[in-house]
């Protein structure tokens, strides 16, 4: 398959290079150019704007945030512009549920095709393929997208036919995440405080109860607050539990623990933690303890 | 070996008849005698006070709460005054850190042994052998009772050598429990509320993070919205939240989202669903929700 | 002097009404005419445009939110294409900081000037001539404005050059109100349910602390359970703390009390209580109770 | 009159000083014997036992926490077994809805009278005869304590006839203003770092709003940052929320609110402020939003 790809961060290079590997044809496009022209060594040909990567017809996005999103597939020389009538927009970035669905709708005025595909999964599992595909939209769509899908991920989810149902379940999971950590955060800090040894606290809870890797890996960065160098920094895990509180706002569903979560990441960029693994929010309650 | 064990409700009606088929000499007290009677058909001789079921030299105790426990250990005809010189206390209820200490202190003072064992684990887990029991105290004492605990649990964890280390990790553990179900509880009104099927979002959420048992069967418990039989009490719930907390406060250690999982069971009870599934409290997220 | 007036809401329409009584020529413009033209017996003119009322050259808006002001404001027919240049817009709705810098900017681009002047006090307040007005922006903007302040407040607070500064202390003040509800509907929860009579409870706090006017009428409205009919509704409360938090967010300053507030708000619109008077949220509080 | 009177700390000495300049006969005691013999140029008689200040007949305490008053109504030498038949013991400190209880049924049961007595004030006030008294009890047992009153207080309150209920209404009282100096903390973290002068700020709330002296008091402190010295330490607020709280949770009544400040109490002593005025809290506020 011929497809253009755009948005070459930590994600994005990892993803656009196992298409590659997977004999697709990628044409790519990255704000910086010189991440762009790292593929080409693997056969990526570069676009000189995100338009001539989506004219293509099968355009795949991978990028910060909404504004990031908003400009790349809306602004000048941009996607909705230049993508063909029947042609494809496959959103992987983590966005808001309210971009995601205006998206859909401009796309579908434009007789385009729009789905959604967040990822869960950090760089080393991009890079390892073994990252989950959360997918929604049409399902001829989607299932035009499989190769792609294959290529990327060690599984595929299909959400529905809403594409925002994608987004809301891929900002709900890393709530989901961020409520854990301040939760082990908290219990850490009491058994740490009451003379338990935090590897100790751990191996018996995720021996019995939280035997999630997701739960040791978390546990373990807490237990010995490696929160450095960042696999996912503060920052980001506050911009995605902002993305769940918009959408709980605007559907009238009140999240406390999200608040609560929301507050620790922006307490910690008030305390100059901002760029430290989103864990780190688990340090704050150790020091509110006095640890 | 012959052992007393006290207090024979769902949980100790089914590890005190594991320690029977195990082949233990087992004399029980309960303070509704009907139950204890119940274990005589597998052998079991009952005692009329708790104090005979102690003169035996091993007891163990596995009651509601800390009243029954103080009751039953420092009461009259309790196991402190019939508990012979070098015999063993093996507390497995749920209780408070502040009691196991002073339980601890009182045993020593009196030349007697104390084991702090309390278990992780449903009835249904008690009845299959499956609990996971997590014992603090001296080690020769944990050594002798070694056979007790492998008739009861699928493993045996040792917390330390203070008595009040295991019971800290058990109401921790289950205030990780309760914080994940209201966590899920949060992110599955907004769910719902948004148009996604509960069943899809638990089936990609429990399919890629959060892919524990834990998860699984709290979020079908959820999902299904099926918080009646109770497996384990909305009240029950407030009684270990209100044990982590009380802990916590005494430790000098915040712990904002036990505060607000300890008001849910408040309000759980104050909307007369105290009886129902501890889960319940995603109920009253969903109603605050609109749904 | 001259002046343009939009929005006849319970607190515009006492408002215009006030500056017709003090001489003021006044040509108001509402969405729903027939409100417009109640004021046309004190001698009002109606306007058939937001622009037509612009013209004049001073024109004072009272909407209902964001929304409101934004289409009279900045669309077709609106207050930035007739308002002449060194013309001044006096913007005394409840809106968003940020929208309020945008229109100081936009009105600035266009040679306008831009007063932002949110009121304290309900339509009572408004009728009596007693509110209190938060102004911000040019001094000698404010200046000329002053006959108008006068006929319309008891009071006028100059709360420095930037207009934005006017906004934030008017939604900081209504989030204030707003966690004062929410803490006396848990007092008094617990007083009520310790069998305390909440008159009694009220007659000795605002006859020791809480002695402002602020306390004894909310006090009051909760000791009562007076929500009805509203002075000031659920689904408005939620939205000025709404304003509250998302100043807070874009600033990066965690209000916890604020987000626990938001949340009591969204739960009375789930709960059906949106058009009860916003402190109908401490009735929430005493359900949670079980009162 | 003659009386007892138990406890001279800031306040105790203070309210004894104005029980002797109104012409009572009074007797002291207190644990450092050196403050009691403060007051013997004023004319006090200093006893060598609580007991002996009890047997005069009617015994006024005011000491720091429960733990002081259990020791000194309930102990050896203590004033349950040295006031007459028919004496009475006023019991003017913060204490706990439950001790207040006891205290009440052991008084009944010795044939003597109970009066739970707390004062709203610091000490200041009560050397100025500006105390806010809030009594409960038998009527009978309030009048024959009036001139005592009279003597230290500007005004009597009357809570009803069970003793409880006045302690229930202090503790409250003091969760109002941790929760306002809260909410001010909050507000003003936001007003200061979008740039409004927090002088300013306060200037307007408490000229529209917030009139009364209490929140000009806190306001001008937090606005100044002058947590130094304390008028009322942040570990004092924190044993009274804690009062707060333990009522609440006997009660069943979820306190959010009181949690939350409870919380940043806690914080505010793991950093080392627990001897700063407990309007520090608003310091972590502002440093939690990176001031």
């Amino acid at each position: 398959m011929e497809v253009g790809f755009i948005g070459l961060g930590k994600m994005g290079l990892a993803m656009a290079g196992n298409l590659l590997k997977a004999g697709q044809s990628v044409t790519v496009w990255n704000r910086t150019r010189a991440r762009a022209e790292k593929l080409q060594p693997q056969g990526a040909r570069v676009a000189t704007s995100p338009g001539e990567a989506a004219r293509i017809g099968i355009v795949l996005t991978m990028l910060a945030d909404d504004r990031a999103v908003e400009s790349v597939a809306l602004g000048e020389n941009g996607i909705l512009k230049s993508l063909p009538p029947g042609g494809t927009h496959v959103s992987m970035s983590t966005i808001s549920v309210t971009l995601s669905s205006r998206l859909a709708a401009a796309h579908g005025a434009a007789g385009q095709h729009y789905v959604a595909a967040p990822v869960f999964g950090r760089p080393e599992a991009a890079a390892a393929r073994k990252l989950f595909i959360v997918a929604a939209g049409a399902e001829p769509d989607i299932a035009r997208c499989q190769p792609l899908f294959d290529a990327m991920a060690q599984k595929l989810y299909i959400a529905g036919a809403d594409p925002a149902a994608a987004n809301l379940i891929k900002v709900l999971g890393n709530f989901l995440i961020a409520s854990t950590i301040e939760s082990f955060g908290e219990a850490l800090a009491l058994a740490r405080k009451s003379g338990v040894a935090p590897e100790k606290f751990l191996e018996i809870l995720t021996g019995t109860l939280f035997t999630s890797p997701l739960h040791q890996n978390y546990g373990s960065i807490i237990a010995r607050e490696a929160y450095d160098p960042a696999g996912f920094a503060a920052s980001l895990g506050l911009k995605d539990v902002r993305l769940a509180l918009a959408a709980a706002d605007s559907a009238g569903v009140p999240m406390p623990v999200a608040s609560l979560v929301r507050d620790r990441f922006l307490s910690a960029i008030g305390h100059g933690l901002g760029e430290k693994d989103w864990s780190v929010i688990a340090r704050l309650a150790a020091e509110d303890a006095g640890l």
